[in-house]
């Protein structure tokens, strides 16, 4: 290796440090990072002013002695500048986010529309539409995404998706095709990398990143939605298994007779509680879509019998498959979301009950504390845009609007 | 760091590498180590002198000229001097082995009896006196184990066996217990350093280590014992969960109503696809151990109707539950052990439909392929002994019988 190489290497990962501290830190100075980070001050001060000129972070000229030592100007992560673009297509709607540097909401578009059995290229060029809507807004507030991540219920392995049953695709090139479909609406721009994954997948990173898991760094999320998509974080890491596929919770057999399941098999947990099934169950329409869940949240709260008991046999077989999940992993916590974070309340318990019979460990009779709900705001859209951030995150030079001066 | 500390640390990093290398390769020159390991010649002579002088590789006379360059004598791994012992306690055996750094089994004893319920201590001490009678032999081979790992069925972290249902073990501290019973029988020789571990998680590193498993690091191990066992591993890693728990597959649910399980629940796969499920239901004695396994072979090869139709029961079951943890875990391969490998022709088709059917990804309409017997020679009392070897050739000089030269 040249020498040149590897001093190029360890400045990259410096800067990547320091506006790591600087995220993680919120507001902080020159010494708060040098603390943090165990570089000494000059160190922090050149790579802190590397970072100021390519537009990362800010400084604001107000003094802070909240530390020891001098007070210095305080550091925050740009307001404006490189950002990431996150797009979530769902059976029945589009969610489209920005996250700016420090991981926050800057703009949020969702458009609630039947996505089931649309041309794939079509349901696509709709949602580049709508990220096109957000990214003017994006520009008005200075804000330049670098690069897009798709979250998409299904199956995806290297840019494709291999299925997603719930919207009817087989064998998309959803990013090739959702990447043409928005150059389109921006002739005059640079093309925007485009990156598709699991939604649950997404979801779980933005629990992870965002959400008020504490210490809790395995955790298994599971999510309701039409399916049931799920995900594993182990030490702070998604699990992708060997393929890439790892997660499918939805597809676990509660009823080898049941329902058949629009992945080809019978009695899968979402056959009993994923959205349509629950809606179904209740005796609403399972085309309603999020208005239905809004009315089976009410139905239930005014003590509608066809409602609880729909939610409990849901809550039920939830708990049996998280069990043996559970049990096969070990985790720390065990996450609800989408659909599942309003109708914890009725779902929560007898899945509770399950876990604490069936756990082998014994460590889930205090299931109540670790079978939680999804942090709010944190959702696979966000943890989507968010992923792109984190890529900038790791190596800043990388998105630098200049031309890297090693 | 003192710049000693940093030689020691480098030169201990690449005595491992070296002795690693020579492990690969079965029989190998200092010029075969130096391509391998990417060192100078001159570095590999004198890591290779300190290997042999430490008694960790032994050369002999003959050359070897496979390869380019000039012939040299022939170098492997030492077949006396420091080993591992491994001690696996089950419900109706107790199995000892003790494997050379090489990994070769040199010694072995299996006792068939009857531990359930016995109190842990007894159980414990009978084991000692297996593996004192398994070190006498060793020691008439020259061979010195260095450690020993306890296999255990059951749920065992941080030195406890927190439940071993299936012996009727709660809570039991059996690393200290085995290390007191042993010392007894060896009052002259110092204590071996004990660790205990799950079975399943032993079984699935020996079938890592020595099966067959070709380029598949990431799979799922289920074992058919009394109960049924489990163990992932990831990228060539156990993945041990949150607290260590990871794997038990056997507690799945399969009927939610169905027979109760000795974990407290009711209906686990074990209920249904354990050894003594699998006799009960055939009508053979459950408590006829390896001989009723054999039977039921012979019977299921006969034509029996009864054992043919509990071994499709069986298998469907256990497919149901393997499905859903392949969905969750995306795994390259399902490896069968225990029982399961004499069980196989008759588990394996049932499983394998449930498998094709059940699996989201697709992946696995080639189950055939992928749902595959354990290597024979590979079980979990040689997992143990090789985990001793293992910690050996990660720092040889911490087991070097001469002080460390740095």
């Amino acid at each position: 290796m040249e020498p040149k190489a590897g001093r190029d290497t360890v400045r990259r990962h410096n800067l990547s440090l320091v506006l790591r501290a600087v995220r993680d830190a919120g507001e902080t100075t020159r010494a708060g990072v040098s603390a943090r980070v165990g570089l000494t001050r000059a160190a922090i001060s050149s790579l802190v002013e590397q970072l100021l000129e390519a537009g990362f972070l800010s400084e604001s000229g107000k003094t802070f002695s909240g530390h020891a030592g001098r007070p210095g100007t305080v550091l925050k992560m740009a307001r404006t500048g490189v950002a990431g673009l996150g797009v979530e297509i769902n059976v029945d709607y589009v969610s489209v986010c920005v996250v700016d540097l420090a991981g926050t909401d800057r703009v949020r578009l969702v458009e609630h529309l039947d996505n089931r059995g649309g041309a794939p290229s079509r349901v696509l060029a709709r949602a580049a539409r709508i990220a096109a809507r957000a990214l003017a807004s994006a520009d008005e507030q200075e804000l330049r995404p670098v690069g897009t991540a798709l979250a998409l219920p299904g199956l995806v392995a290297s840019g494709t998706v291999r299925a997603a049953p719930n919207l009817g695709w087989s064998r998309v090139l959803a990013e090739g095709l959702f990447a043409e479909a928005l150059a389109a609406h921006r002739p005059q721009r640079p093309a925007l990398p485009v990156r598709a994954e699991n939604e649950a997948n997404l979801a779980a990173l933005a629990e992870l990143w965002f959400g008020g898991l504490g210490d809790a760094r395995t955790f298994l999320y599971v999510s309701g939605e039409i399916g049931v998509g799920g995900a594993l974080v182990l030490n702070g890491e998604l699990l992708r298994g060997a393929h890439g596929f790892a997660g499918e919770i939805g597809h676990a057999v509660v009823a080898p007779d049941g329902p058949e399941c629009r992945c080809g098999s019978r009695g899968c947990l979402e056959q009993y509680a994923g959205q349509s099934a629950l809606l179904r169950a209740a005796g609403l329409d399972e085309s309603d879509g999020a208005h239905g869940v809004s009315e089976l949240v009410h139905r239930a709260r005014s003590g509608d019998e066809r409602a609880l008991s729909a939610l409990a046999r849901g809550g039920t077989m939830l708990g049996r498959v998280v069990s043996g999940a559970v049990n096969l992993f070990d985790p720390d916590a065990v996450v609800l979301g989408g659909i599942y974070r309003p109708l914890g309340p009725w779902l929560a318990p007898p899945a509770s009950r399950e876990l604490s019979a069936r756990v082998v460990s014994g460590l889930w009779p205090v299931a109540a504390a670790r079978l939680r709900a999804a942090s709010p705001a944190t959702d696979a859209v966000r943890g989507a845009a968010a992923m792109v951030v984190q890529d900038v995150l790791t190596d800043p030079l990388a998105y630098s609007p200049r031309p890297a001066t090693g």
